[in-house]
């Protein structure tokens, strides 16, 4: 283990000693960025494609807590939830930019972890990064990234496209990024209680990594494209299936009709979430943080879409006037509420 | 007055409750901005022109201090400060994306507020406002603005172009924001003291608009551009003329020779400067925040640059082996450090 005293202090380098120790290694790998980090500006070359920008950002406390939350994947799942909003549009991430403020209370080693994390993201999904700002804060942890990604015009794909009909399709499994959070947050009351407890993980890797590493779905980009499937509409979940569902009707102007025994859950997680009193369906609807796609295709192309592995078709697209209803294995039809996560509030709200 | 109990707490409002009211009477005025807010990107058309992206990052009680900067003009300084990075690399501004993390000690009046004076610069500014993330935080509020740009190719201008004869040249007057601060500081402490007092900012209009309501000098590009002048290096002034030379200087891989005497300082400011005892000068190389632009122009570009108002010759590029230097009045060459305000260290180190 390191000494405290090894640990340097980050007022010690300045800013721009900061910048230029975490930014040296960073290569660009794409034409488009012409000119990185160190200049007022970082100048990217689009041609005749189009542009996207998303950004997030993510504040200690209420994003992310520090006791759980290593300091490698927190940097790595900050810069995943914004690749998965350019994942959403059915395109490509290319650039982003990185902002930090950061606390005394963090050494120069962990401000490095957090850039590692970054780092190591952005060169597995081959995005540039190239530029950013870096400054103190009074108290807590504060990163706000910006994405920029790259498409063809006719490949991208709006929330607003959806039509009656459509088969709505989920990828992967849901609810076990929320499961994973319980697991951290049991094992977190614990430690505080006895700060000699070891932390109790064992078993539970699947739910713990969709909580603490999840994966933007561009690899369903690249075999959408390759199938010659082009989604109607398409929105990642980042909130919780419900919450998202209903920005698609509300942009598409229409309902939907989702069936509760084809939502995907991953077995692990569902006995879990059962241990801990929550109906694992309420946590695939409202838990959040699994940055799994969500979009609607068009009927003609369901024999492609069931060649999509781990792919589930949950429902269609129906009129405006019909409401956002889900089935329940019973038969019954309840509506559709947002309770996902909202940054805004609390976080136990589910 | 209006009462406490007028004001709407935001957690009453959620995060899209919140985003669709800032957000719901932003127009787009670029054509490039095909799609804005509401989606999980914005999608951008550059077509041939060359896409320029920078961020800043404005933390409270780093960056600024709610004491005595007025909501407005914090929305309206933080877009500044952006469309000054872009007016740096000799282009324009296009769109923004602006994302707030907010403590609950703000009501959505003042969140409005800010968001009020965001929206001014950007009218003022035509600058479209195409996304952002807003979210609550534990402590203070924290301001991430990222800011495209565009340009034709050959026009953009980075600051490592510089090279040996070439002019340095430098818009506006200098040390006038810090000048602000300083009164404004000096009235903070007068009403701690006593908070019945009427703060005194009588007769000081000039170097409190400069610190509080700052300019990109984007009439300067156009000019320019009228002109016929292509700049060989560019960078705007936010750390103080003596970084921002440095940083010219170091990545054009050049000295430069500076003469004291020929760093315009504002009159009002230059007498306030004094009565606080502050070497003028050292607030124009060190005070930042100015936001007027620092370039290099070819020698045979003098007979133009000398018709554009306000702007001063302040001396010329020298080989890398003669270092940065600033020639006195009385003839002694001193050696320019940087000691602009580093965001990382305390403000007051000049």
């Amino acid at each position: 283990m390191t000494k405290k005293s090894d640990y340097t202090k980050i007022e010690e380098l300045g800013e721009f000693g900061l910048i230029a120790l975490l930014t040296q290694e960073i290569q660009l790998q794409h034409e488009a960025s012409e000119k990185g980090i160190g200049d007022d500006a970082a100048v990217l070359d689009f041609g005749v494609r189009k542009c996207l920008i998303s950004t997030d950002l993510l504040v200690e406390g209420v994003h992310f807590d520090m006791a759980y939350m290593p300091l490698k994947h927190l940097g790595y799942k900050s810069i995943v939830v914004n690749l998965s909003d350019i994942a959403a549009m059915n395109a490509h991430p290319t650039q982003v930019t990185i902002s930090l403020a950061i606390s005394s209370k963090y050494s120069l080693e962990a401000v490095q972890e957090i850039y590692e994390g970054m780092k190591l993201a952005c060169k597995k999904y081959k995005v540039d990064i190239v530029g950013g700002d870096t400054t103190s804060s009074q108290s807590g942890l504060c990163i706000s990234i910006t994405v920029l990604g790259s498409a063809e015009k006719d490949q991208i794909t709006y929330r607003s496209g959806a039509g009656v009909h459509d088969l709505i399709c989920v990828t992967g499994d849901l609810g076990a990024a929320y499961a994973g959070l319980l697991v951290l947050e049991r094992e977190k009351t614990v430690f505080l209680a006895n700060p000699g407890a070891q932390p109790d993980l064992s078993g539970h890797d699947y739910v713990i990594g969709r909580q603490l590493k999840p994966e933007p779905r561009l690899d369903i980009v690249d075999l959408l494209k390759e199938m010659g499937i082009l989604p109607t509409s398409m929105i990642d979940i980042s909130d919780g299936l419900a919450s998202e569902l209903l920005h698609i009707c509300s942009e598409s102007r229409c309902g939907c009709a989702i069936y509760e025994e084809k939502i995907p859950i991953d077995e692990a997680a569902f006995s879990l979430l059962e241990e801990f009193n929550i109906v694992p369906h309420t946590a695939a609807l409202n838990g959040g943080e699994d940055y799994e796609l969500l979009f609607t295709v068009k009927q003609t192309d369901f024999e492609k879409v069931k060649l999509i592995p781990g792919l589930s078709v949950i429902g269609h697209i129906t009129d405006e006037s019909e409401g956002a209803a889900m089935i329940t294995r019973t038969g019954s039809v309840i509506e559709l509420k947002a309770q996902g996560w909202d940054a805004l509030r609390k976080r136990d709200n589910i």
